[in-house]
């Protein structure tokens, strides 16, 4: 059991997830993610496990430069929630090693369906009982994949790994933050649409 | 006037995009988009505007390959509808170029609400007068993000750039197509989650 407040992976406390396995596949074929995709994941957490925390920090710190972000962490006095920063944080860090290591399977949709649920009025503040705004709009979670994608060579860089390795890590990365985004987005999308 | 059937970039047939400039900056902001990032893209389609209909071909050439993804382009009796086949793919060639050069002004964003409504039931058949399905499903429109932005690579290198502009230009047009696609989702979203 997981000592993160609300992290609620491969728990009945989790949505479940409407998606099959076989539109995941389809979905997974779609970005281009493979099998050796999933083993650069687990190679690159080698590098980004240990440092999953200082990835999230600078995040965190892009976050913090932009008022229509940071906004999603505000009380209604509009100041930041420490307490759910924290909260919020702790479940960030433990994406980045879930990203790279769990399979694709009906707990991993499962959970995905919840973090998307957490981001709209459905589901966001309830985990923390928290009272900032009920909403991450889509187009911040959209667009703030460039942030999250574009800044993890670095942290692949010097280890020990082949440029070529890298560049595989980096790819496989890239593919996998947009299916998790995708999944996340099903939660804000009309019926029928996603 | 341009050539291209159904190509209504500027025009009053574009659909008015509610998305105002100043969200727009904002978007831009949060993926972390920059008049750096407009520099290199245009820098880019030195390279990237001759190839463009290369690029489609192999993007196509891999849609063709799925049929979860092919069968967009299909007729009611599940053949692709190569008339539609070949007005989607102008544009698409053209949008390649529109990317790289076109000012992020408000008859840009105007066109991005129209290519994101002609994905939907909207409007999906109607600029073409055909009878494919009613729908790109959205997440399709965002796994397919990842071969669009990991293909661009070998279309810059070779042409004289330094490897560090070949980078830059491959950040931006990372930026450039989450950017669009962001856009193009809005007509998929519930009312007020976009």
């Amino acid at each position: 059991m997981s000592n993160i407040a609300g992290y609620d992976y491969g728990t009945s406390r989790a949505a479940r997830s409407p998606v099959t396995l076989e539109e995941l596949r389809a979905l997974e074929a779609s970005a281009g993610f493979t099998a050796a995709d999933a083993v650069a994941l687990r190679q690159a957490h080698q590098a980004l496990g240990p440092q999953a925390e200082a990835m999230v920090d600078l995040w965190r710190a892009e976050i913090a430069r932009q008022p229509h972000l940071v906004q999603s962490f505000c009380t209604p006095d509009g100041v930041p929630d420490d307490r759910y920063r924290a909260a919020v944080k702790q479940r960030f860090v433990q994406w980045i090693t879930d990203a790279c290591t769990k399979p694709h399977d009906q707990a991993w949709l499962d959970y995905q369906e919840e973090i998307g649920l957490r981001h709209t009025p459905a589901k966001k503040n309830r985990t923390d009982a928290t009272q900032t705004p009920p909403l991450v709009p889509l187009r911040y979670l959209l667009g703030f994949i460039a942030p999250v994608v574009l800044s993890v060579r670095p942290f692949l860089d010097g280890h020990g790994f082949s440029a070529a390795d890298v560049e595989a890590m980096s790819r496989a990365w890239t593919k996998a933050v947009l299916l998790h985004v995708t999944l996340w987005s099903r939660a804000y999308v009309r019926d029928g649409l996603w």
